[in-house]
């Protein structure tokens, strides 16, 4: 991705709005947007960021180049003064986020953006739409992996993704989120992840006959020799054949490991206790059994409760177009205005006639608030910038909405994490991103510090996520200020 | 797309298959792949073919550079002498496709590759992902343009989009299957396709009123002039700002066209008719209602019916992701290979318990069958390479399974076409793809060989696909003769 500018991936909207602050206003009024998102997908009770490094990849390669600018002409919308301004634009601002890999709820602003304004309503596009796509394929992920109970989950998806970026960076936040490998080479390649894969139908059919493709695939793959046994029969002809393979190499004295069979069709269920026994009988307990075919998180826990013998799941078309809810949902909004005579940030406040749906105002940042006991996470709170909590003194935290639902934590049981960084400043990157294996790590450490109950796949609890006592005030005393400005 | 090498978006066992063709098998047998998928997304009665032009760059392109080879030595899984294939790989094979914006069925041949078994095997999971992703978006956009009734469809899903890549061909095949225009910027400068778009809620909020923003918005863009009236209150405070705006236009004498409002939010049906009543009032009887917000073509159907006025729609997320059935479930099956003695073809066959998942065998064309008089379309038949249908003579299609339903056809009553066209000829491409906007001509055209009864959304009519004499007797004597071969 970092060779292709996507400085058009843009809704004209931005273009023509840009124009309009050029034109009609100062266009460096500096501004404050928020990326967030309003409720977690699939029913989760968490989310997991991810797509923070392609953002910055998106924002350092930000350039209209003289093409872009030539087509632009061409729609005759643009005037030549702002075509100018646009062979020179470069990103100026300063850009704070959320890491990948961390359990994020609604309503927190993931991203913040403080730049002219002009700046800030250009990137609004493709930022929603790295982030939207990561966030959605690793929380989908989360799932999958928990419903996994510790067996290995691969991501086998590309060929169902929505076009190859959908396959490329969908596995990428598959493994920040927990799998143990993609089908996905070009995504092997570019991100260091492992990726992992057996053979085909067309494998078994392009020989004489199943034995024959197990014994050449045998001979070939000894070290990860997981056949495909669902060809023909599966309990009939592909488990058998696959033994005979299995005895072959082990009579000859073949170091095989890593050797198995793959389930791809019928009632897994069945076919895996069966298939276990028939393994075990034949000396083979050790045997990896794999499935795929159409799984996702709550087909793995069925399976699961039903006793199948299954460990080692390849998920597809489920995990990579998140299926039961293909979109995150996050948006980007107006948090703030620079005042140009004092440099004070002005709050502003989308309103809505449902009060989920109003916008937190102002220049804001989120404490993370743990347990010190556990380790556990307590509670969210979003702050204006620069508020301190110290974690000797007690703290109440209350529900943004029904106000009377407090929480009271003694001095020196709680401990409090900022959870934004800086990544850009004045535009220049100053962040770097860690590699996605190590982003893995962080993830599986961020997903220890839920409880169990906001991570279970129905009906998770919800982890609450409030305002400081400054930021509610100021944002009812906005809401309260409101008059409506008839004709 | 054409500049990006997508060699290695593959799946990891294509590459591993590859090898073991190259080390156990004769390298150069010659296969048929066919892809197809098995059912229609979202209930519809038909599919859109689109993605060609993808395929073919991809195809195009295909070559492992220096890089792609270290990468895969770096994985242990493969021998010099296979990447020194790969380092000399081209595609050489002849490929035969349906052209994009075709009506397609399920079970049809989208695609057949004809090729030695590694070039055919290599190019499975990047056609795949290509063609299921841009065919599954074009046929969820028949369904919203249809639901649309005439009323202009707009593509407004970037932000949503599974990736980049997502929006920008996503736009593409929602052009293809009838959207006006898109907001994705760079999919307009790609495809020569109209981009279209407003303002947000970012630019009313960024002035000190909605009424100052309005009027710098018609200000800058008299021609292209739709507000959007809900940042505050939409008929108390939008609409009527909007209309001053309008007013103070038409006072002005500045001509402007084009113009009316946007809604985004609240209860569309009961908003459009209020906002109708007071533009009609006002003297702008002919100002456009646009919608957006989660619409699909569930909610136009319903809007439609309750009266609402709205006459241009904006779908985003809905759109993009296909969100009610997001995969389009393509996939790629081995038919035939050739026997290198006689030089025939081998036809080979994948066997189910599900008689509809059985895959058909042999070199295959397709043919599809029209009603003389009224043009529109009686059935595909699926036929053996070679087959020729006489118009002139009487013809006989039958059901594959329950082959008592019988249809019958007089001479000179029906027309028959070839569906599929060849796009590569020993390696070269030799097709040139339309334009977009040619395509969605096309696709219009197709449309309309549909009846009524097999375009609407719920419960349409099922168009038959049947097989020729000749390959259903090929495919039952494949199915009677096969037997086990227990180890």
């Amino acid at each position: 991705m970092s060779q292709r500018n996507l400085t058009l991936l843009t809704d004209l909207y931005e273009l023509t709005m840009m124009q309009g602050y050029f034109k009609e206003k100062d266009a460096n009024e500096t501004v404050i947007f928020d990326a967030f998102y309003r409720s977690n997908p699939s029913g989760n009770g968490y989310a997991i960021s991810a797509g923070l490094e392609q953002v910055i990849e998106y924002i350092n390669e930000l350039s209209f180049h003289e093409d872009d600018v030539d087509y632009l002409r061409s729609t005759g919308l643009f005037e030549e003064d702002f075509l100018e301004y646009l062979r020179k634009f470069k990103f100026s601002g300063d850009i704070y986020a959320i890491p990948e890999g961390t359990v994020i709820f609604p309503r927190e602003p993931l991203i913040k953006v403080i730049a002219p304004i002009m700046e800030a309503q250009l990137v609004e596009t493709a930022l929603l739409t790295i982030i939207n796509h990561q966030s959605l394929i690793a929380t989908k992920t989360a799932r999958v992996v928990y419903a996994a109970d510790g067996d290995g989950v691969m991501e086998f998806g590309l060929r169902r993704a929505q076009g190859p970026d959908a396959g490329i960076y969908g596995a990428r936040a598959a493994m920040i989120a927990g799998c143990v490998g993609t089908s996905n080479v070009l995504a092997g390649k570019m991100f260091g992840v492992p990726i992992k894969g057996t053979h085909a139908h067309s494998w078994i059919m392009s020989f004489p006959d199943e034995l024959t493709a197990f014994r050449n695939y045998a001979k070939l793959y000894p070290t990860a020799c997981i056949l495909l046994v669902d060809t023909y029969d599966t309990l009939k002809s592909g488990v058998p054949n696959a033994i005979t393979v299995f005895k072959e190499m082990r009579e000859a004295g073949i170091p095989f490991s890593n050797y198995g069979i793959r389930l791809d069709s019928g009632d897994l269920a069945y076919l895996s206790k069966k298939a276990k026994r028939m393994l075990v009988e034949a000396g083979f307990p050790d045997a990896i059994i794999s499935a795929s075919n159409d799984l996702d998180e709550t087909l793995i826990n069925s399976l699961k409760i039903q006793g199948a013998t299954i460990n080692s799941w390849g998920v597809g078309t489920n995990l990579i177009t998140s299926k039961d809810c293909p979109s995150f949902g996050g948006v980007y909004k107006l948090a703030a205005i620079m005042d140009k005579k004092t440099g004070e940030f002005i709050p502003k406040i989308k309103l809505s006639e449902n009060a989920e749906k109003i916008t937190n105002p102002g220049n804001k940042e989120i404490k993370r608030i743990y347990s010190r006991e556990t380790g556990k996470i307590i509670a969210d709170l979003i702050c204006l910038t620069g508020e301190t909590i110290k974690e000797s003194d007690s703290l109440l935290l209350f529900d943004p909405i029904e106000t009377w639902k407090k929480t009271y934590l003694a001095p020196d049981t709680y401990t409090v994490r900022d959870l934004m960084i800086q990544v850009f400043k004045g535009g220049e990157c100053i962040y770097h991103s860690p590699a996605v294996m190590d982003i893995q790590e962080y993830c599986k450490h961020e997903l220890n510090t839920l409880w169990d109950e906001s991570r279970r796949l129905v009906n998770p609890h919800e982890v609450h996520v409030d305002l400081s006592k400054k930021l509610w005030e100021m944002k009812n005393q906005l809401l309260d200020s409101y008059h409506f400005t008839n004709s």
